[in-house]
């Protein structure tokens, strides 16, 4: 009672292994991923997808969105250029995608400042508890009630709002991924920390939003939304860390990126991936 | 009468000079190509038409669509990230395309899964018949009443989509441009495929989009929309075979094709592009 | 009275130390820089952003464009897929920049040959004199009344649309920023050209609109229109002049040209900026 607060464990909560084995079944069964995403980052997260083995589809209309989330293998839904058009197909898609089983992720680009946003994400969670949250530190806690930042960028760490994870994971019994320098990820009872990643991550659009993407891909394919965050989370990471060493600036590294998001292998990544 | 198949004649139905005259005129004339296309794709079209030499406008108001459309060389519908808004755009762009004698192309994807889109595609080309459909081959079949696939990728080879392709060119009296490892062209009368291309194609979101205004830019330049398209199907496979060679995965494949797209020449297509 | 054409003066009207100080002040500061622009050039002008030091935050409901316009560092509002939903945005968005004081950019795509957007524009003028117009030769004729071009190409060349530009400048008591080879900036008193950049700029979608986007992040931090307009011109084409030497095509040269706004330092645009 009071502040539930649930440590690390001393081993982390989920191996290498079990990220390589659900990345393996990403490539193997290349599950269709709907991608209720922002215009910005729409051919990065559909190239993205496409690199690891993943179908994507972009549907946004209200008229569809629904057949597709009901059939496809996990549904995103990310806030970053939501307007009232879109926030109809949202709508649709949660639900269907409920209906259907199926999981949906969701990226609550912004949430906090834009009280409008705030309040759809909200109603989005209340319809229908989603698989995985996956945000900045500013938005994860914004979503659980606090102050939030300017933006999509986010002036907290991770850490910071493990507590505000937790509260928003036990509530929608759903995973609660942050993004961060060293990501930090619970299902309201184990926590993983995944200390991989480079600096010019942040400075390529839509890298957040893609991992939102990975996320939902890796949901499509097992049953433990910690294990698949985490295995989107250190794909993203791991790739970067490779990409980066190959590249003059931000322009070459997103280019990279997408080259080694094809190359890496489910055993290279789990050698490379440091959890904790 | 009855099922009149049209076979493949001996010699190809349009030769590598052919391509050569369409891709030279493109480059020369520089065609106002306005694509009404999906969120995903724009930025890499607007940039492989620019490669080419076209220019391209997109422009999704329905206030606007149809100004444009009367004046542009070629006019592309895609149907990708279609909204109740942009179809409003399209259906007047498709009527004052018809009403200024302007060639336009459906690139109709995921019709089949959804219907929405599906009955949309079909107003369209009621509405007024299109110089050229290209799509995948659960589409075309999709289109012409088959079953269709589960939205952008495609599980069926072009040439199980003939027989489908040949019945639309004659409803329509159009071109239908069927993509995939070896592409299959046909206005109902005349066939042509254009065996050229690499896997890391549909690797890279976008290049069937991409090829979509590609066949727009040629239609725009010669009156014989068979010959555009396999212009157009021609170059950009023949570009992808060349940039291939210098790519480590497709985020450099996706960079190097737009380079190859400026620097091949119709001397080089004429030469490379493997067609029967 | 009359025809009150202000000449070129012998000096320029800014230096490149003028400019290096508005490009160190980005780097900086991290100025918010809210984007109403089109969904072709978003991912790129967001990239392009980030390069630089700023902070890109693209909106485009009117639910939400008013909040954040009112926060941002500077406003870019670009008409090049303006629908009638995002035209309500950018309404609530220059009312919103005004009433908070903070500088907002026109960048008028297409303006001339599409009358509704034409409209759009007057309207945005009237209700909120912006901090500055950047627009190709054509754009700027057609706003000051002239005919218009015949989309985002422009077939004037800059020096051509000066007195076009000052008049627009001195009627909003605003910068006019007219971009072609040698790009032509006024503010209706003192005029500056700044002779760099490659003939690869225009090969790559949505460079003019970046453009915008980095005026607007200049414009954040500094009080004076003009060096902030030339410092962003400045900054965009001397990184076009050195990425251009690795390039291959229109491809790599996007992707190089990231990379060099990331590394160029304000003193090395200062020694290579070409300013009359």
């Amino acid at each position: 009672m009071g502040s539930a607060f649930v440590p690390a464990q001393d081993g982390a909560a989920v191996s290498g292994d079990d990220l390589a084995g659900v990345i393996a079944s990403v490539r193997g069964s290349g599950p269709l991923v709907h991608c209720l995403t922002n215009v910005v980052v729409s051919q990065f997260t559909a190239n993205v997808l496409l690199a690891v083995g993943a179908a994507p589809a972009m549907v946004h209309s209200a008229e569809e969105a629904g057949a597709l989330a009901r059939v496809a293998g996990g549904v995103l839904v990310n806030l970053g250029t939501v307007t009232s058009v879109t926030a109809a197909a949202m709508r649709v898609a949660v639900k269907e995608a409920a209906g259907g089983g199926r999981p949906w992720v969701l990226d609550p680009v912004a949430v906090g400042p834009l009280p409008w946003r705030t309040g759809l994400a909200h109603e989005l969670l209340e319809s229908a508890p989603p698989a995985v949250v996956r945000g900045n530190p500013s938005e994860i806690l914004a979503l659980d009630g606090g102050a939030g930042g300017r933006g999509v960028d986010s002036t907290d760490v991770p850490e910071a709002a493990l507590d505000a994870a937790t509260g928003l994971a036990r509530r929608y019994g759903c995973v609660v991924a942050v993004s961060g320098p060293e990501d930090v990820l619970t299902d309201g009872a184990r926590v993983v920390r995944v200390a991989n990643g480079h600096p010019l991550l942040p400075l390529v659009t839509g890298t957040g939003c893609a991992l939102g993407a990975l996320v939902a891909a890796c949901v499509a394919v097992t049953g433990d939304a910690l294990v698949a965050a985490a295995a989107a989370t250190g794909l993203l990471t791991v790739a970067a860390e490779v990409a980066a060493v190959r590249s003059a600036g931000p322009g070459t590294f997103a280019v990279a990126l997408i080259d080694e998001l094809y190359a890496l292998s489910p055993e290279r990544l789990a050698g490379a991936v440091n959890l904790r």
